[in-house]
């Protein structure tokens, strides 16, 4: 039997045969286009006749050089014979001629990025009769030059400018604004001109013969998969290049034959908000380009109600046939010749994040989806909408075109800010306090520019990848931040950044988008939605009913807790004890131990930070009432606490000048003092210089090497259970140690700190139930975490150090350098410091989880490193068999819906 | 029955039964001593009659809080009461009294760290006794005194010097020098003086009672099990502290009875020689503690020959039995009591590297042993003693007594080396050149000190750790080295080094020990063994006979091929690429490739750099002529090729300096161009630096990057193997990648470089078996080995970095920090950097050969990291199942024995 490459559109049953059944394959072959418009036909819906030539057809002409395969020309033949019995009418014929239109339409929407003619069938001769058959001589003409026009700018690249050049000039000497103001006869000279365009641009004259325009355009729409546009955007979108698009040929219909015709385009609910209110524009007497291409102002689709209640009843009764047969949101196109409705494409329909949630709320509450499907209608991705400012649309679009758009970095913590540049902390504080809007801008930043962070309301950085200093801060905190524009130059001795020609002094606008990774010359209007949004609330109480994931938050502050809580968040997963010591208040004394020569001082030193800890201890303990709280002993190398080598260096040039101008004895000595000083420090500094600290002296090696600082630690934790639950709190504290390697450093600690924690709740008489357990961020800690679990009851998932140390891979150098060029040329699939790598570190931890259990079963496993509010990370987590995923606070909701598509996606594909 | 604590000499069968069977156990339950003492009183050697108490009493006495375990004592005197019968003495009897010793045992010979009484028995009545039987008061009296003496130290914890300053006053009052010229009139007031010494001391009178002297001997030696130099002893030698020691009750004999009795310490061979000849020392008319304290001069065992031939003969008929019986040269101490010879204790011999070598060969050689027995005998490091010049110890004994020991450092590189100071590598060069013997002495070494070490006899410095760039440079050319002494102080300023008090100005002699890490003021004397030693060549090819590993060698010169293969190896298992570059002739072609702005520039500098690698690779090919040559390409990370920051920063403000003198207009331009010059690779420096070097832009990501780069070192690679396979050279190259993370790196590379080889090979009209493969050194790399071997055909395991990513730790900061206290203190059990941690990166190595096995069967796969000179990491390498290891060629030696050691010691275990 012959290879059936064409499909009428009353053959849906017979593609759904040929597949196997499974619809998401009929689109494959019939496109998304043509596969709806015979859905639509199956059930009843009114469609133009016409058929589809499938994608493997296309695939297939690829495949023979441009050819199209055997006797695919003569079913489209039998296809138009098909056309002409239902219509009644004659491709070519001079008394009732057929038209139509031959559209592109792949599997995945590709808009724009294809072509399509239209109109197809005209010429001299089926002109006169269609003149003769409608006497609108101006509708045909007008239909005419469109398709020669389109035949010419599709099939044979003839520049449209040439063409839209003859329109421009003829309605300007005949004084009309629009195209349909322009008369039948104006048209007619028009077509003229229009064929010896096409004559001497392609030395062709244009095709009379319908059947060889209908064989080019098909050829042209084959093509077309293959044209630059639609290859750079299949890139972007991450569309599959060997799918192929099919061809649909469909009867005319005409929605400019008066003003009992019409074309519009129209959503089955509104696409912003997500009301339950078809939305759309329409316009009389007009063929569908016309709306689309925004030439002629169009009405909105309310007004047919009025103009039109007939037409608009049979459309809108339609329209809700169609939602309620696909269980989404149509994206309709339509047609209405001469009062009677024609559908001519129907999609799922695209909306914001906003309007996303709420028909999916809705329709779960209609009855028209299941909670299931409802949880599953809304991205997690699409949940940062509500919790961070966005800029308006318009407003980027409008500052693209005027040339203020700046450039794209990395997008690593959402939301929009706009606000006068600071180039240091200080001077973001300063003017912050000003009340001014602030946007700090840094090469990199370090733990001394916090304060500025926080002051600012967004950051931006030349320096740095997803996992830098400034994003982890940024994200942490719900700052906007875009880092690693690496084409920006900060220069400090003007006081200004610059990119080419653009540059802003300080003090000047800028905008960041964090969401996205652009910024902005200038300011740019933002909205801001809203968490307590009803519909977002019901979603994620859903989610929250199917997920199985715990979710917990990465919190250091009672505030950063509060928050956590109030956005859903089940615990603490990682409470960073170090970023507390950075507190003006506090470093000195971080500082002073740190400097030490005497034990005695260091210890006076760790003990001033005592009552420091167990205060910040204890706003968290309040705020988490009842809810577990892993808080990490120190963790960082001691060098992050002291300033910065080349700013000592600096500081002691300068004192030796200011010396040597000095003309007090009392000013020499002091000067002389601060040199000696910052000299001591220096010393300290580079003596704890490592060639690579990211693999040195921190974690538990340091709390092996100063036990007296973690001792301090643990008793600052259980002074601080013991307080608070003598007010009625109840308190669940779990210690944890960072970077173990070995089992024997958490045996040695867990003793010790054991010890102190006993210590402590004897002398305040009370029992706090607590658990001590491990952050798993080194190969050799999963290797070996069946020796750990030994000495611990939690294992926390420390991702970015276990993926740097994995990989061999440095997060802030490589996603400045080598590791951007290795995703974008697809050495890597994907970042995996945004994304867990599931073979390389998702096998660890699968290992670290199965060799824990093994020898404890009920060892909780959870996540705290960045990938924790990454949605694809948690649905690895849940393949993983974790406990619960911690993440920012402000990615909790994020994480609680992405827990559970984790559980609902799976159970579809069981 | 009751727990049997004592067993007789001649009840070694009942003690073996008791164990079950094993002479290990038996050692364990006697205490070497014991078990030998039985043994030969089994096979007929003549053993003065005796019995032991065993380890498990000693055990016992511990764990009861220092009590004898029931019938224990009732035990031991049924033991004296058997000894009476044999000897027909009587212990504490008036006229033929019997006198024991009291000698602790344990299972490893401690020898001086735990105590023995002798002549148990004495007392003013049997002293009467025995003079009356032996007519010899002298003898007498000096036995008494040395009762008191040692039972005073040793049981009451006197402080010896008060009995030494008695017999020194003595000894000058009657003015005589050795203590065998003190008459026995005078031993009688000495033997008094010390009855009050050890009354004033210890409030109690001396015990008469025979039995209390046993009683409180044997409790003396069971505590000095956990003795503070027991315990301090234990921890150094790697000694269970749970072993216990045995307590020997012997008959005394007495050497000290006149001119036809004596003692005597021998060795059955020589044991710095190990020639086939009895070795040791003997004195006529004294007591065994008179030859090993050295008090009186000994005299060499052969002149007994000529003294007393008769006993010498009954001597080395019963060493000769001995040897025979326990197969091994034996270390023997022996007592002629009236002409009788009796034997006091055998055990296996101690001796040199170069004696245990030809003993080994000639025990087999005469049957005594077999050939798998004689490998086992030899310790795979010993050989290290053939390959590098050793300190005489006498030498460096002296020296450290006259207070010239500068300090102790990192062993890094084995071998001793003297010469004079030099603090830079040019200078360490200029007075090679000038015929001086150099100590090259450093802070650390860099790339551009390279020179300066190859010109050096030596290398010293004060900081990086067993793989810092000094020790892998050192090892790769044999070069005695020792690092990260810390303690010293390099004075640039003042061209000195100085530790404390010493101190030592360039040019000055200095003295260091790669094998010890001991470094030295001044010249020490030093030998030079011999690789080509007969002996040592038959035990490696007896070697070579019995093991499974390869051992190929690490090698990036010809001349190191060559040493390689002179030593036995099999292959190049590492030729890095890059030190090659730093040749001063190629260097700046590399910087200028680093440098060039332009495409053109780059390519040019990269091409000039081929012919160089072309006959490098030539050089090592002709060498390895039908041996496979493992060919790595370029690894580190490009700033190692451009100077320190730091030395550009200081040159740069010196040429300012020099700029604001220029008089000429001349020497204006010309300093300007070169600070621009400078400025502008300060520039690249500082866009090349990174946080974490170690995890950054190097190895494969280089190659990714540079292409060019790689596709050159193929096409130098396959130039040279067709040039060379011409004339008739057997080439056998494998191209290999470093540090793999993901298969498509390798993927990528393969297809790049793949296609550069085929075009070579077409150039060339030649054909060459190469093969293609990677480095397997990071996590993920092991974990994901399957997907890797898809494009590999080898993998080679660079456990330097993956063990610094599987621990996150990095190599030379930890080393010189942290890591050293963690094994100190136990946490770790061993430095992974010396010896393959076997659970954690042990691990990986096992997944990844069983994974890329398990998709290519024959995978060869090795290791070419430091590890494989390491004995006992080539026993993990032999478990894992690797098919060759690669070291330094100074190693090669080591490995041959130490893969031998690892098939027979499994085949002896299993």
């Amino acid at each position: 039997m012959e290879k059936k490459w064409v499909y009428f559109f009353d053959q849906v049953k017979q593609a759904k045969d040929y597949v196997g059944g499974k619809w998401d394959d009929v689109r494959a072959l019939l496109g998304g286009k043509g596969a709806n418009l015979a859905e639509m036909d199956r059930i009843g819906v009114p469609v133009p006749p016409g058929f589809t030539i499938t994608t493997e057809a296309c695939n297939k002409f690829i495949e023979l050089g441009e050819i199209f395969p055997e006797s695919m020309w003569e079913q489209t033949l039998q296809g138009l014979k098909k056309i002409e019995f239902l219509t009644g009418k004659t491709f070519g014929g001079s008394e009732n001629p057929l038209l139509v239109s031959c559209r592109s339409g792949a599997k995945f929407s590709m808009p724009g990025m294809m072509d399509t003619v239209l109109n197809i069938g005209l010429n001299d001769l089926t002109a006169k009769a269609l003149i003769k058959l409608t006497d609108d001589p101006r509708f045909v003409y007008d239909s005419y030059r469109r398709l020669i026009q389109m035949f010419g700018v599709v099939v044979m690249e003839v520049d449209d400018e040439l063409f839209e050049n003859v329109i421009t000039k003829v309605r300007a000497k005949v004084g009309v604004e629009t195209d349909s103001e322009i008369s039948a006869e104006i048209w007619e000279v028009v077509i003229d001109r229009f064929k010896q365009i096409f004559k001497s641009e392609t030395k062709l004259k244009f095709p009379d013969d319908p059947n060889i325009q209908l064989m080019l355009a098909t050829e042209a729409v084959f093509k077309s998969w293959n044209g630059k546009r639609a290859i750079d955007y299949r890139n972007a979108a991450n569309i599959p290049h060997d799918l192929g698009t099919a061809v649909n040929v469909v009867t005319m219909v005409f929605g400019n034959m008066g003003d009992t015709s019409a074309t519009g385009v129209a959503m089955t609910r509104n696409g912003s908000t997500g009301e339950n209110q078809i939305e759309g524009d329409y316009l009389v007497n007009a063929q569908g380009e016309d709306v689309v291409a925004g030439i002629r102002m169009t009405n909105d689709i309310s007004l047919m109600q009025k103009d039109s209640p007939k037409a608009y009843e049979e459309f809108a009764t339609i329209a809700r046939l169609l939602e309620n047969h696909y269980h989404e949101m149509q994206d309709l196109e339509f047609t209405v010749e001469n009062g009677k409705v024609w559908m001519l494409q129907t999609r799922d329909g695209k909306r914001t994040a906003q309007a996303a949630v709420r028909i999916a709320v809705e329709m779960a509450n209609e009855g028209l989806i299941t909670k299931e499907e409802a949880v599953l209608r809304v991205e997690p991705d699409q949940i940062d909408f509500f919790l961070h400012p966005q800029f308006k649309l318009e407003a980027t679009k409008e500052a693209k075109k005027s040339g203020t758009f700046f450039g794209k970095g990395l997008n690593v913590s959402p939301g929009a800010a706009s606000g006068v540049i600071a180039l240091t902390a200080d001077l973001a504080k300063e003017w912050s306090e000003a009340e001014k809007a602030v946007i700090m801008v840094r090469p990199e930043t370090r733990p001394d520019d916090v304060h500025g962070m926080l002051a600012a309301n967004g950051i931006l950085t030349s320096r740095g990848g997803r996992t830098s200093h400034a994003a982890l801060v940024a994200r942490q905190f719900g700052k906007p931040a875009v880092v690693g524009l690496s084409k920006m130059v900060i220069q400090m001795n003007k006081r200004r950044i610059v990119i080419g020609d653009l540059i802003i002094n300080e003090g000047e606008k800028i905008s960041i988008d964090g969401t996205t990774g652009e910024v902005y010359v200038g300011e740019i209007e933002t909205t801001i939605p809203d968490i307590k949004d009803e519909w977002l609330m019901t979603i994620l109480s859903w989610a929250d009913e199917f997920r199985h994931l715990g979710v917990w938050a990465n919190a250091d502050y009672p505030a950063d807790a509060k928050r956590a809580r109030s956005y859903g968040a089940e615990g603490i997963g990682l409470c960073r004890t170090e970023h507390m010591f950075l507190n003006p208040e506090r470093l000195p004394f971080v500082q002073r131990m740190i400097m030490a020569d005497l034990p005695s001082d260091k210890r006076e030193a760790i003990n001033a930070l005592l009552p420091f800890q167990r205060e910040d201890f204890e706003g968290i303990f309040r705020e988490m009432d009842g809810l577990p709280v892993i808080i990490r002993l120190i963790d960082p190398p001691l060098h992050e606490f002291l300033p910065d080598r080349e700013l000592l260096v600096n500081e002691m040039a300068d004192l030796k000048i200011r010396l040597s101008h000095a003309d007090t004895l009392d000013k020499i000595n002091r000067l002389l003092q601060d040199f000696n000083n910052k000299e001591k420090i220096l010393k300290r500094v580079e003596k704890l210089h490592e060639v690579n600290p990211m693999l040195g002296f921190r974690g538990v090696r340091l709390g092996i090497s100063i036990p007296e600082l973690t001792a301090m630690q643990v008793r600052a934790i259980f002074e601080a259970a013991c307080e608070v639950s003598k007010n009625g709190i109840k308190v669940l504290p779990k210690i944890m140690i960072p970077l173990t390697t070995h089992c024997n450093e958490l045996k040695v600690q867990r003793e010790l700190l054991e010890k102190e924690a006993k210590k402590v709740m004897k002398e305040k008489n009370l029992e706090i139930d607590y658990k001590f357990g491990t952050m798993i961020e080194l190969p050799r800690a999963a290797l070996t975490a069946d020796q750990i679990a030994q000495y611990a009851s939690f294992f926390s998932f420390g991702t970015n150090d276990l993926t740097q140390t994995t990989f061999g891979v440095s997060r802030d150098d490589a996603e400045a350098s080598f590791l951007i060029e290795y995703i974008s040329n697809k050495i890597l699939p994907a970042n995996p410091f945004a994304t867990i790598d599931k073979d390389g570190v998702g096998q660890l931890i699968q290992m670290a989880v199965a060799k824990g259990r093994s020898v404890k079963t009920d060892l909780e496993c959870g996540i705290c490193g960045e990938h924790g509010g990454d949605p694809e990370s948690i649905f690895i987590c849940q393949d993983l068999g974790l406990n619960y995923v911690s993440c920012s606070p402000f990615r909790v909701p994020v994480a609680r819906l992405a827990a559970a598509h984790a559980v609902l996606m799976k159970d579809i594909s069981e």
